[in-house]
C-alpha cells in the first residue's frame, strides 16, 4: 500500500477500493457543514452600534474555507472513539485562528494580496482599519471561546488550559508569528533548506499539529497516542505548505480562486524554488507517507486522518 | 472628604495628611518596577533567526507605559488581603493587550501616530509589517502567559479560565475593538452623548474594569466585593478616559510626549468636544467620587486603589 503511495496519492486514493474518494468528498463535506454550522453559532451576529466589524470578521470566515484544522481536530478525537462534536469550540477557535492570520497576511503591509479564494480580501472590501481590527477580533474572540464556562462542563479546567497554552504556543512568536516574521524577512533572500524549513515548521506545521493534538488531549490520548498522532500532525502540516508551495506553480487559477505565480512574484521562498517541482513532489508523499506509518497502530475509526493525509497532497486548491 | 475632591482631586491629595502624594508616588513607582521585572521575565527574549518581532515587541511593552492595569490588578488583590505578586501572570498579560491595542492604534490605517510617549510608534521603527505581527504575538502571549501550567498551581484552573474569559470580552468585539471600530467609524461625524459614552465604556472602561475584577477573583473575592471593585474600576475607566480627553486639548506636550490637540485635528469625538472642558472635568472628579464610594466599605488596604483613583485624574500624562 505504501510503494503505491509514493507512486501518487491520487491512484492510491482509487486503489483502495469502495471508492475512497468520494467517501473523503462526502466525509469532508459532512464534517465541513458541522463546522460552519458551528462557527455560525459561535461567532458573534451582527452587533447593534458597530456591525461593520462583524460583517467583516464573518466575511473572512465564511469565504469558503477547506475547514481542514477542524476537521483534523475532530478527527483526532474521533480516531481515539470520542465524538468529534465535543471538540467544536476548540475546533471552531482554530479556524478563527487561522482566519485571523490569512486577514492579516493579506494586507498592503504584509503578502499585499486583492484576491484569496476568488474573492476580493478583507481590506479590500472594509478598508485597512477595520481588516486589522476584524483579525485582531478573531484572534481574541477565538480565546473567549476556548475559555467559555460552558465548555467547561464537558472538558476538563485542566484540559482547556493546556489546549489553550499549546495553541497560543504554535500561534504566536514561537510559532504561526514567528515563521511569517522569518519568511517576510527572507523575501528576495538566498534561504537555506533549514531556514525554509523552519518557515514552513512555525507558519504552517504548528497550527496543524496542534488542531490534531487538540483534539486527542480532548479524547483523553495517552502519551503515546499523542506522540504518534503529534507526529502525524507535524508530517501532514509540512507536506501541506509544500504542496501549497507547488499549487502556487502548477495549480489551476480558477480552481485556486487566485493568480498562480504569486510565491516567484513576491520572491517567496518555496520548495520548488529551492529543490524543483519534482523534488517537491516527492518530499510531500514521503511525508504523507511518514504521516501514515505513524497511525499505523490504529484501528479503522483512524481511516478519516488517513484520507486527509492522501488529500493534503492531492488537493486542487 | 468627598466634598473636598469634587473641589479638585489634587487638593485632596495633598489635604490627606501624611504626604499622600509622596506615597502614590512610592507606591507607583515600586508596583512599577515590579511589574517591569516580570514583563521582562515573562517576554521572551530575542530570538535567535527572527529577532526582529522580539525587538519590536519589547519595544513597545518598555516605552516607558505607566502600568495602571497591572497596578490595579496588584492592588485589587491587596485589597482583600491577598500578596498582589501572585496575580502578576494575569497582571502582565493585562498589559500586554493594552500595548497590543496602541501598537495597533497608531498604524497608518489606524490612527496613523508618529509618536507615543515621546517615542517614535513601533511602525516607525520597525515597519507596519512587523508592528502588525508584533501587536498580534503580543495578543497571542497574554493568552499564552495566562494559560501557562506554571499558574495553574497557584491560581486554580476554574479561576484562571474565568478571568481569561472575562479578559477576552473586555478586549474583542464586545470591548475594546468594538470600542475602537465605533470611534473610527465616528471622526468627523456628529456623534450623540450616548455614542460618545459607548465609545469610552467600550474602548477603554472595560479594560480597567476587568484589571480590578481580574486582582479581585484571584484574591476570592465574594460576590459583594466584586460588584462594589467592579463599580470601582468601571468608575475610574471611564474617568480615565474622560482625562485622556483633557490632556490631549491642554496637557503639557513635553510630559505627555506627543502633541496635543491630535483629536481634534482627527476629528475625534471627545468628552471636552461635545460638553466643554470645565463640564468634562466636573465628570471626571464626579466618576472619582462615586468610585470612592464604591471602595467605603474596605479597610485601609483599598488605600491604594483610593489613591489611584485620585491619581487618575490628577495625572500629567
Amino acid at each position: 500500500m505504501r510503494k503505491v503511495l509514493i507512486a501518487g496519492p491520487f491512484q492510491e486514493m482509487e486503489m483502495m477500493g469502495s471508492r475512497p474518494e468520494v467517501s473523503l468528498k462526502k466525509y469532508l463535506e459532512a464534517k465541513k457543514e458541522i463546522v460552519d454550522e458551528a462557527l455560525d453559532h459561535f461567532l458573534p451576529g451582527v452587533g447593534g452600534i458597530s456591525p461593520e466589524i462583524f460583517k467583516s470578521a464573518r466575511y473572512s470566515v465564511f469565504a469558503g474555507g477547506k475547514r481542514i484544522r477542524p476537521i483534523l481536530c475532530m478527527a483526532a478525537a474521533e480516531t481515539l472513539g470520542q465524538d468529534g462534536a465535543m471538540t467544536l469550540p476548540v475546533a471552531c477557535a482554530l479556524e478563527m485562528i487561522h482566519t485571523y492570520s490569512l486577514i492579516h497576511d493579506d494586507l498592503p503591509a504584509m503578502d499585499d494580496d486583492d484576491y484569496r479564494r476568488g474573492m476580493p480580501t478583507n481590506h479590500k472590501i472594509f478598508g485597512e482599519d477595520v481588516a486589522i481590527l476584524a483579525g485582531d477580533a478573531l484572534l481574541t474572540e477565538a480565546f473567549h471561546l476556548m475559555s467559555g464556562s460552558d465548555l467547561v462542563k464537558e472538558i476538563s479546567p485542566e484540559k482547556l488550559l493546556r489546549i489553550m497554552h499549546e495553541i497560543s504556543k504554535a500561534s504566536g512568536f514561537f510559532g504561526m508569528i514567528g515563521g511569517q516574521v522569518i519568511d517576510l524577512k527572507s523575501e528576495g533572500q538566498d534561504v537555506t533548506m533549514e531556514t525554509l524549513h523552519r518557515i514552513h515548521t512555525l507558519k504552517t506545521e504548528a497550527l496543524i499539529t496542534v488542531s490534531v493534538r487538540s483534539g486527542a488531549i480532548i479524547a483523553g490520548a495517552d502519551d503515546r497516542e499523542l506522540q504518534k498522532l503529534s507526529h502525524y500532525g507535524s508530517k501532514i502540516g509540512l507536506a501541506f505548505q509544500i504542496t501549497d508551495d507547488i499549487l502556487d506553480i502548477e495549480g489551476d487559477q480558477e480552481i485556486l480562486g487566485k493568480d498562480t505565480g504569486s510565491d516567484k512574484e513576491k520572491k517567496k521562498v518555496t520548495y520548488p524554488g529551492l529543490i524543483g517541482i519534482e523534488s517537491s513532489k516527492e518530499t510531500a508523499t514521503g511525508l504523507i507517507e511518514e504521516a501514515l506509518t505513524a497511525l499505523a497502530s490504529f484501528d479503522e475509526r483512524a481511516e478519516p486522518l488517513r484520507m486527509i493525509a492522501k488529500f493534503i497532497v492531492a488537493r486542487k486548491s
